[in-house]
């Protein structure tokens, strides 16, 4: 199986000292999966929209399965020039453009934003996690919702505020990755077909 | 800093239970290091020059150091069809301009080719290794030579006969990303500035 997982630097895993991120985390032991992580640091949901066909070509192969992971918001609800870089609407229509063109090429699966050390992202970003999960829910597309219990448990708030403010360090990424992998959706969507 | 690393399913790290390839290993730690895998399996010398450019666009940032990280030639020595996938003296024109144009951007790195497991392929990958690294002193552009301690060794291609004939586990990967870590060239190259 090969997973394509488009987003940004949460994806990434930006500030894990492993360099594993939530989904290298999430993954562990999988040697027969091959990851190919594809988040880009500050990237809006606009971004990723306008780059991840062009990647995801030379990664897409017929002979095994293949899996699309896309996960966003964050960037999207930061403020830029006093103005929020992509409104709400327009967050949804690019993540449901990205899913529908991207379950025509095989299963995919969205994993919602983390919360944001910031009161007021934060606050957009929780709604931005709700929208996007009755987004998913009407498009048929697996969501699973990581947002309110890394806010409620803390950790990922507290390593992101004692690194760069936004990104968590090895116990955050794990933490999310174990409530992406004991997901029931995940075991489904990542089990050997 | 950030490092863009751009090459084949090694770079990748494919087969790895821990999805963090060598440069993953080599980075362990340096969790400043922002690291853009973006190796992909099967990829030629032809392929990666044709790709690279186009990824390397939305990674690239002003305010932070960047690093350039080439890695390829295996599957350029490989067969298909009863043909070489590359000729040799192609896969040094397609390397002369990938390190020539990256440099333009920022410092480049280029680490050698891994041994191959079928002797015909290992043939070829040496000989391509050693004009690989010719060039690289011609470009004043450092090169890490990994395949002969990794052949004299065994451990990588003993793993990878052990798998799936071309890709080694985790401590095949290790033994690499110890060879690069400890490399004078690796450590200037990824020095904090």
């Amino acid at each position: 199986m090969r997973i394509l997982a488009f987003g940004d630097s949460f994806v990434l895993g930006a500030g894990d000292p492993d360099h594993l991120g939530w989904i290298g985390r999430a993954l562990a032991g999988r040697r027969e999966v091959t990851l190919y992580n594809l988040g880009v640091r500050r990237e809006t949901s606009a971004d990723i929209a306008g780059r991840w066909p062009a990647e995801a070509q030379p990664r897409l192969v017929d002979h095994e399965p293949m899996r699309l992971v896309f996960s966003f918001g964050c960037n999207d609800c930061n403020l830029e020039g006093g103005a929020v870089r992509v409104p709400a609407a327009k967050s949804l229509l690019n993540a449901r453009a990205m899913l529908t063109e991207g379950a025509r090429l095989c299963p995919v699966l969205m994993v919602g934003p983390p919360p944001a050390a910031e009161a007021d992202v934060a606050i957009r970003a929780e709604a931005l996690n709700e929208h996007l999960k009755v987004l998913c829910a009407r498009l048929q597309v697996p969501f699973i919702d990581v947002f309110r219990p890394l806010a409620a448990d803390g950790l990922w708030t507290r390593e992101a505020a004692e690194w760069d403010g936004a990104h968590p360090g090895a116990a955050g990424y794990q933490r999310m990755a174990d409530l992406v992998a004991a997901h029931p959706a995940w075991r489904a969507f990542t089990a050997p077909s």
